[in-house]
């Protein structure tokens, strides 16, 4: 409580300087520095699908034939996510301790943990440190691997009832012996800040409607794109990957901004010859190094979003983190990159807080 | 109610001698007549998601690179979509007919429409002659088209609640003044046979999820693909269009099936050049003509869900139909096209009436 007080005080002082708490960009590193006009996303809150189908009448069939070439030097930028999230999460601590000091509330964000999975512990240590740099309140609850699915339905449901929280999150995934599927449709709608249940997902793909929340990891891909002054519009598109939580939305969100988007799986025949011819690839399989320097169009910009721990003794905890993409060859075809770490992942945080704060500003109809 | 009498007279006596009601099937056409024991269907209800993720380590980037050739005479089979539904509709009459036999009982199908559209006339009255021709009973409202929107909610309310109902139709387009999102949601999920909920629509996106409902004329594509045995795993597929009731499920189920999709659409720069490349290519752009001989690979599948007026004095009613696909073109490249009309559109209906039929059985539990 102490804690979150003085972070406050910090907050407050650094938002009525205007300073941002991001870490500084290195060199070639795209990390847009953006004036307090802008607002905390750039990207708009949900793209329409209603702009009118005007079909071209002709148009060159090899503008962006590939041609796979690789060169010998780094060709692309380092799209650096944490310097970019570090800016987000300035912006809404500013947010954050506006809403405070106007309505005299703040975002409550609820963590719900089930067994001891040393990834999701590492996970929600840092949801939860980032809640309290920005000065939302988050309020963990963790529940012993073998409950019961009564048990977590009822943290749930508490959660559901309280006033003063305004997004839940359950780590996923759950124990095996856990219907996720069964505890998922009992959180409230409003309160989904990981976008994850179906209506979130049905009216996300739909044209003419909009969802509640967008998933974090999509919504934070797009957001490196726009910031990296990619133009997804008219763009090729390549989402490899089809899960629920980051496959599959980033491919309605990406078509939603009018990209041409192709879903590449386990079952695509010549994942690289489709890859290859994506001005934008955005990467979530879980294979390390899936995504080889032939697999890439010369000048694309790859969003990484794998974390795969790799075994190696000469690091802290025995492993580290290596992404789908291939880095050392993708920086010599690619024209901006996404690191592992240090790329989409802090993004994703910065996302669910950032989803937090919406909720809490619908819920007390603060603007 | 003497007519559907004597139709139901007329299909029991066709179920049990085993006769079809489908039209003959012509030359050169594709239309897998199969014994009784085969399920009405022979798509699945639904595929799941959840093979394995196992990525390929090695593959031949050039197998699928297309030449765009053309040849000079048909190399296409007409894949009849009316004989196909026709067959279809016969083993729904016969199920009907069986469940009225055990149980007393008859699937309901309402039928609400709003105003005086030509297109809309023309297809309810197909919609409600085949529910006749299968034994189903159907029950139409005509709403004026300046009427309210409570009129049209106060309908649907009085069909959700009517137990004998099991599927409703609210005709769309509605007129401008009315709207159309907030009235569908109305509808009971139960009996939206149309499968158009967002709800709906996630479920068919997620993977581990299953909608209630597939909508019809997705469900209708698949089932032709897979009558006219083509494989769907692993194969490139294009859907040109990505509207809600066409182009974005039928997108979603061609992946549930483990196609590798593209989604074309009015901002997709080359999209003969992406098109070019695909093994299924399924249109539903509403334009004529849009697709021409040098968009298809040669071999390619090309379903056309097209429907656009054109006007031509030498037809009855001044105008004849025709696809988005440019046909005498496809048939010398393609390897099997569906005419317009009688492709996908009696595929739609009796997808309706299968969809119908299906909530009946769910309701009674009736297998």
């Amino acid at each position: 409580m102490m804690l979150a007080r003085t972070m406050m005080r910090r907050v407050a002082a650094a938002c009525k300087k205007g300073v941002r708490n991001g870490t500084p960009s290195t060199t070639r590193t795209i990390n847009t520095q953006m004036d307090d006009s802008y607002p905390i996303l750039i990207s708009p809150s949900l793209v329409s699908l209603d702009l009118p189908d005007i079909w071209p009448t002709n148009s060159s069939p090899n503008e962006f034939r590939s041609t796979c070439r690789c060169s010998n030097e780094q060709t692309a930028a380092i799209i650096d996510g944490k310097s970019i999230a570090g800016e987000i999460m300035s912006r809404i601590a500013c947010e954050v301790w506006r809403m405070k000091e106007s309505i005299g509330r703040v975002p409550g964000l609820a963590v719900i943990m089930v067994g001891q999975r040393r990834d999701s512990q590492t996970y929600v240590r840092n949801k939860i440190k980032a809640c309290e740099e920005t000065g939302i309140k988050s309020s963990m609850t963790e529940l012993h691997g073998n409950c019961k699915e009564d048990e977590v339905v009822n943290v749930l449901s508490r959660f559901n009832a309280d006033p003063s929280i305004h997004g839940i999150l359950l780590q996923l995934p759950l124990p095996q012996h856990l219907d996720e599927e069964k505890i998922l449709d009992v959180m409230s709608l409003e309160k989904d800040v990981d976008g994850f249940h179906p209506l979130n997902i049905g009216n996300l793909a739909m044209r003419g409607r909009q969802p509640l929340f967008i998933p974090c990891t999509p919504k934070g891909c797009i957001e490196l794109l726009m910031r990296s002054g990619v133009e997804i519009m008219g763009k090729k598109a390549v989402v490899i990957g089809r899960s629920n939580i980051v496959g599959l939305p980033t491919s309605l969100l990406l078509q939603r901004h009018h990209a041409t988007v192709s879903i590449v799986h386990a079952f695509t025949k010549n994942p690289e010859q489709i890859t290859c011819e994506a001005d934008i690839v955005v990467t979530a399989a879980g294979v390390p190094n899936l995504v080889r320097g032939n697999w890439l169009k010369p000048g694309a910009v790859v969003i990484d979003v794998g974390t795969n721990p790799i075994e190696d003794p000469s690091c802290e905890f025995g492993y580290r983190l290596t992404g789908d993409v291939c880095y050392e060859e993708a920086v010599r075809v690619a024209s901006a990159v996404t690191p592992v770490p240090g790329g989409v992942g802090p993004m994703t945080i910065a996302m669910l807080l950032s989803n937090t704060l919406d909720s809490a500003k619908r819920a007390y109809d603060f603007t």
